[in-house]
């Protein structure tokens, strides 16, 4: 079997790393209430090797450390770590094997988000943040069972054709989201649930007002190329 | 009258063992906002004796300590402690006495599952986190004045037709919750907030997708016997 | 002029611990929600003397020291305090001088309690922690302009048709709270809250149950003689 | 290209207390709630100098220095800064430069206002707390790509018809505010999104009661006047 001292020593520094980030991001899915208990997860592709780094199954979030994270092939098998990783590992792995431009993964059951996955009704694109970010309205997958890699599938075949968005919003399930790290892929995850509320506090008060696709495009265009620090 | 020096050093020890975790779970109430200012308590049943460990009455939760939890027996007796014990200690004993697989039960009154629990309404079944932890809708149980065990009894009743459940929304008051140990009925009372939240937020967008019951038996099977470390 | 240093020696040292625990109280407000910015206040009666100790004005929470809070006589004129006191004054004054039993009181504007207020609808009893802490409905009084003592008056007269209530929400204004001292007029105000919340999310499912008023009186009488430690 | 250098010592001074003045504000947007992830931004124009302190653009909460706040113009040329300014950089200056009794500018995309704002709806006046702080409805202003100043005309636009307002609700897009400092745009930002949420509550439960104008004129008057210390 492969362990992780089989591997050189670039990727052995690469996965002590990414085991730091991802450790820290689970503590983003706290601070912004987008978890309860030991539900949801964190996983980085790595740039020096084909693994990826993901917590590990069912353990409390205080007591996630960098060393509990579970490093595993992107076959989903584990390469290092004490514990079981993630049982939506298998998912994690198929992203990433047909979208090879992603590098983090993030999936929680965020409160209002999961309630639009409940009723299988896309977020309407009513806010520029949306525009920025999702570039139109934030889509529903399809239900699947959890367990196999059957979720990541309807992850990446909903974004086929919304290829704006790095959400997806697995039927009765919750969230999946992805980014060029983990950190944009948390980052997804956060500003989901924040127009998930939103937009279903403005379906409350009726008439919402959607915005014109053109200027939905000019957002999407502005935000993913002039945003932020170059 | 019998006191907590008439057992043996076994059972004594294993008296401050819980009470620092019963202590401790306790403030998983305040992390999870299912509480606010002295409602809700969590018990333990100890394995050596008896016996059980309970929150006192109308305490404030930043003065809780190991030492002010009440051991008491299974009719409720106080055995050690300087406090009186939560109201609903009958209760929990009645609960302990009828279900010997239980060892830890838990009560809060948190908002959303509590609002059910004025409908008289079960939460339908539309997530996969429901399948997993609660095989099933959620159900209520009848009207039951507190103060007596008449609480605990509507609690088995309901139980033993949601055999699958770990929660009950005792009407107009609030949800009881059970577990192998205190650990386990806490975070039912986590995941029975969040549920009702959810599905209350679905329910007012409409049309809930519920979930095919052979679906749902499979995903309670798979969380119940895969999921987290073994 | 008359000053706190007038008053007999044992008045002083009540003053100092009322405005410690009074200070204290202000930071259970920011825990438990009930206030944004500077908005709310809590007063106690004296038992020494016919003063009370109550906020400064407009002063923001994180800036609350014990010696800002301001001393006044039960006509609402400062006896002590460099800051001016809260402008509730005159009705915090006007409810001590016309309830004697009362020797704590609080206003917020918390979220939910203040919407039932803006729609001049009484909160029904569909909980039993409602039958416990309110014995009934939580009313809603008068509106009432701010500065004067019209709204301690407004409280007095609905406290009179709803003697078990320890809580008015004054219309499209909010929650006015009372108690035997502060620390209990802050729990009904956390109280009050949770309760405005709850059986909102209730009516938004539509149908609520409400609780029988001979089981409602019940629920009161055990809770207000039997409950917590004696 | 001037530099700060180029500015008076008085200048330098100023710049480095606005900056730490504004660096902590923008922890109060944490603290009430109204940001997720990058989102919103606050700045102080300077009283010795036509220049402005604004956060820099995409920058992470935790990671905000005094430091790291950008000094522009009031054309938005960056004066001093390692960072990018914030990308609503133009729209702030326009209000400066329009308004010139405005010395604070907030923006935030807070929840329950920025529903409001995605169905197009002025806030309705049915609170003594918005009688105080807005002296009538928050308004709505009209729809605007981000990115040039058009937003900050958008806004100005907005206030000359709702003169006591310190807030406007940008269609879909989210509140911007104003104060004579950047501490009471950021208080004004706080009330907005809390009589945002207050008002939608109401909203559900149906029946507002909306408050006499000649009483919303009293209770404004009174409170911009009397309430606080002064």
């Amino acid at each position: 079997m492969v362990t992780l001292q089989d591997y050189p020593a670039q990727v052995r520094a690469e996965v002590q790393q990414v085991r730091e980030q991802v450790a820290t991001l689970h503590q983003q899915l706290i601070t912004w209430n987008l978890v309860v208990w030991t539900a949801g997860n964190v996983s980085q592709r790595l740039r020096t090797a084909d693994l990826m780094v993901i917590k590990p199954s069912g353990v409390r979030y205080e007591f996630l450390t960098p060393q509990s994270m579970v490093v595993t092939d992107l076959e989903g098998n584990v390469i290092d770590g004490a514990e079981s990783p993630s049982s939506d590992t298998a998912s994690h792995a198929y992203i990433y094997r047909h979208m090879p431009e992603v590098y983090g993964v993030v999936h929680t059951h965020s409160t209002y988000a999961t309630a639009w996955a409940a009723t299988g009704k896309n977020i309407p694109c009513g806010l520029t943040m949306m525009g920025d970010e999702f570039g139109g309205p934030v889509p529903v997958g399809p239900f699947r069972l959890i367990g196999s890699e059957e979720i990541g599938k309807g992850v990446v075949e909903t974004l086929e054709q919304y290829p704006h968005s790095p959400a997806v919003l697995m039927q009765n399930h919750g969230p999946f989201t992805i980014g060029k790290d983990a950190e944009s892929a948390v980052k997804a995850a956060a500003m989901t649930e924040e127009v998930a509320h939103t937009m279903w506090v403005a379906a409350q008060l009726g008439d919402i007002i959607e915005i014109d696709p053109a200027d939905i495009a000019k957002l999407n265009e502005r935000y993913q190329n002039v945003y932020g620090q170059h």
